[in-house]
């Protein structure tokens, strides 16, 4: 453990651009012409850096995020820079021998270079990889040799992933990530950042810690991913459901509960954290519409909520729905069509910058290597820079020059695009399976479920009045168990929807199950379902 | 974000084992013929496992640790197991199908191979790397394909690799680090676990977050690691530091302060965490005897104290100083000898299970794996496994196929310890080249240092009080500033000793420059300290 060489951001100078045209927004295909204007990329050991460095002029014709100083927890408040940060400015000078800085030298690094396998486009199966795939090496020295050597320009090599990093995570793919978080949801403000995270889970947790205090609660959908509510617990802190509908939580319900918080009756401050998975929610399935979201976003600004949208589903935003019969929709014909098919996030919408949007590879490229990003006002992600520095450090370099190597050297945002596209129609079919198998299997008569238009769950409600356990006076959770027991006797293992809850101060009136069609093939999602429908009918005498 | 499949650690059963003789202690030549007897290595995804796996018997003759159970924070103490984990137990049922978890499928990752060339003992430079290398490839099914197929047998692949994992870190590479430790170590209770960690500086927040509240002290050395210190102070927490001499902290010193710690006066409780960085410490370069480490442990009993041995710099033990003319000592002759010559840890002596050890890759492989490990005491061990859970949930898959390959597939014990070897020989000579540069060009009517026997640091005393500025009625913090900068004027930095001054209680008596000797050249290192000699004498008007 040894002090990296610390973050020193020299932010893009801001002029006046009151008298000039507004700038056009960035496109795919403007992107090459823009890096070309760019400032140089950094290429030191643990160079710093920002997305100041990678936006384009059209984030800067925008006003600056609210302040969110009374949100910060006492953590939170009390980070200061670090004292071997002071340093950092003399390395500048011309000569200098630093014997400063505890990095090892790269002579001691024991990996010559990295290769790896990955889909040509628009080859993406794994079969078309094994035949025509291409191979991305990644040498030990590729900046220095290949510009000197053989006069190629390489900005990332293994000399630099493999020694210590920034907080932000090493320029080269915060680049990627800060363009294509401005090509898919333009925040309407200026300042704002991105930094990456050892993972969203994690990005979650310092979160909680950057914004709550023990005794606080927080605000969550009334079913919610079970992990999120338990990294909260243990700091402390309790959990207010907000009620849902098919689109997810019901902005009404967040207005009455914020509008009518009873401090002394709930012994806490009103919350004022909204954490929210607008699409493909986990457990539910739900999506917001953009209608929906705006009107959460709304309640939030009149409650001064930060709503945290934790959208590792964003992406897997599906065809939609049109049963077993009907012609399926074609795919977007271009990149532009499939932005505009993917419903807006709250921070496209984010004018306040309000909004922590927690993001991920781990639904898109793969969770093994823990690099996810957060994007925020440039004075929350200082706050998480200041974390990150004294706890993560920074996602594993060898994740982040295998990303890199991946999605800008090789597919770059258009090539990354067409595998967006062929995940959206790969999970487009998996969902329709299991809709499928439901249609043609489920009871209907105490079964009910809305095909979902995005991420990995289907949320099937069980009309568990109709059981004949509520004669013999069994309550919700014993019923629950059965029908669950039955089901894995049956063979299929679902999950129960009260695992998801986690406001424990209500009851849970209604029932369900959740299914997931990420991982079983077709036939299998077939039997899975056939299965527990021959188990709902025995438990409930059909 | 999802949930990974849980935990669900089968310990082996540990059978009565005082009617049977004690058996052998664990050795390199002994590991092959061990792990044939173990248990079949787990490769499903997120597979559970634990160091309970793979510790030798001579383990289980052991007593187990002491309950430390008083000492957890009321946020570990709320730490509860996942509750998705309780599906887990019927993923065995053969023939069930799961549409339980959210993990993605395979086929989904873009990664078709991984290969990394890197050293063939005994040709552990670059330049033999990079002719006579070894290319170690994962493929994405290796496992399934290599027995299928090839009759190969594999026990990791990217399949694995690169979807979600255990908070403890893969089986695979959990092995290797578990026979390492008990290599090396020989823990002298029975029921130690290891655990992989996100790196040595999240290891650190979590541990203090795992035992401390807000308001506590800590206790430090003296001068410590400064971001050591960076990372406790926003959680609330001040620092106590403990006086120390060439060898490190003196157990006195840390007895007395404990024995006469006044609650009201100190508006706090008495302290029992102590952080320690006992070989090479940064930034004082001084290694604790095995003799001072047995007077620490006992003072850490007497108060029960948990010792937190922070231990980067453990395999940077050098060979003696012998002086520029004098002939080198020749390195150890064998895997043993080796093993011998190392100061015996604070693990190796912890009878009651109070060291929590943080272990890391950074200093002997490289820092950008983001991969650590923590060795203690089972119930801290599964303290730490319920936060990762819900935080970092594990390294990088990306650095932890890498390492497997690399260490345990490839070099196996053996190769690991020749590389360790090769660096002790390494570093050796660079610390050889500071100090001799020290010899040859600092006044040593003002400059004083001890030639390091482990890490990356010296640590140069100046007499400050000699310095003209005294007369001027300057202070500590002008004079060392003037020393800096005046040095930086001259084109050479070093590290201010006050930035690792953790308590701010008390006031610097004496003055501390540290020059690391990891990264520069040995004509640099010449230069610089030269640099550093003329700029003193012209401070001090030599």
């Amino acid at each position: 453990m040894s002090p990296p060489a610390p973050l020193d951001v020299d932010l893009v100078a801001v002029t006046d651009t009151t008298a000039v045209p507004v700038p056009d927004p960035l496109t795919v295909n403007g992107i090459s012409a823009w890096r070309a204007k760019t400032a140089k990329m950094p290429t030191g050991v643990a160079a710093a850096c920002s997305s100041d460095m990678f936006k384009s002029p059209i984030c800067y014709t925008k006003p600056k995020a609210k302040r969110f100083d009374h949100r910060f927890s006492l953590e939170a408040k009390s980070r200061k820079p670090s004292t071997l940060k002071t340093a950092a400015r003399y390395l500048k000078n011309p000569g200098l021998i630093s014997l400063g800085g505890g990095l090892p030298s790269p002579e001691y690094f024991p990996f010559e270079h990295l290769d790896i396998k990955v889909p040509t486009p628009p080859g993406f199966s794994p079969e078309a990889t094994r035949e025509s795939g291409t191979v991305l090496r990644a040498g030990k020295h590729d900046i220095q040799d290949g510009s000197s050597t053989f006069g190629l320009i390489y900005i990332a090599d293994l000399e630099i992933a493999l020694n210590y990093g920034q907080a932000t995570g090493a320029a080269q793919l915060l680049r990627f990530i800060t363009e294509h978080t401005e090509l898919i949801h333009k925040p309407p403000y200026s300042d704002w950042q991105c930094t990456m995270t050892a993972g969203s889970t994690y990005a979650w947790d310092t979160t909680l810690r950057l914004l709550c205090e023990r005794g606080d609660y927080i605000i969550m959908e009334e079913y919610t991913f079970a992990s999120a509510a338990e990294t909260a617990f243990p700091l402390g802190l309790k959990a207010v459901g907000i009620a849902m509908d098919e689109q997810g939580l019901l902005p009404e319900s967040m207005d009455d509960i914020l509008s009518n918080w009873d401090e002394k009756a709930r012994g806490a401050r009103k919350p004022f954290v909204l954490y929210t998975i607008p699409t493909g929610q986990n457990p539910t399935g739900a999506t917001q519409s953009a209608e929906r979201r705006r009107a959460v976003y709304k309640i939030a600004q009149k409650h001064d909520v930060i709503i945290v949208e934790d959208e590792p589903y964003y992406f897997l935003q599906m065809q939609p729905y049109v049963g077993e019969d009907a012609e399926p929709v074609p795919p977007p014909a271009t990149h532009e069509d499939f932005i505009k098919s993917l419903t807006p996030s709250f921070l496209s919408m984010d004018v306040d910058g309000r909004v922590v949007r927690l993001e991920s590879f781990s639904k898109v490229v793969s969770p093994g290597t823990r690099v996810g990003w957060i994007v925020a006002s440039e004075q929350i992600i200082e706050r998480f820079i200041r974390n990150f520095e004294t706890s993560s450090q920074n996602p594993s370099g060898i994740s982040q020059i295998a990303l890199f190597k991946l999605l800008d050297e090789h597919w770059g945002h258009s090539g990354y695009l067409d595998w967006l596209i062929n995940l959206r129609m790969s999970y487009t079919a998996r969902r329709d399976s299991l809709v499928h198998a439901c249609e043609k299997h489920l009871p209907r008569e105490i079964a009910h479920w809305v095909a979902p238009a995005a991420g990995m769950f289907h949320w099937i409600e069980i009309d568990w009045h109709k059981h004949p356990g509520i004669a013999a006076g069994k309550t919700h959770a014993q019923i629950e168990e059965e029908i669950f027991l039955s089901a894995v006797e049956a063979g299929v293992l679902l999950s129960r929807g009260s695992w998801f809850k986690p406001d424990h101060d209500t009851i849970e009136e209604k029932m369900f199950f959740r299914a997931t069609f990420a991982a079983a093939s077709s036939e299998k999602i077939d039997e899975a379902i056939s299965r527990f429908a021959g188990s709902l009918r025995s438990q409930f005498g059909l």
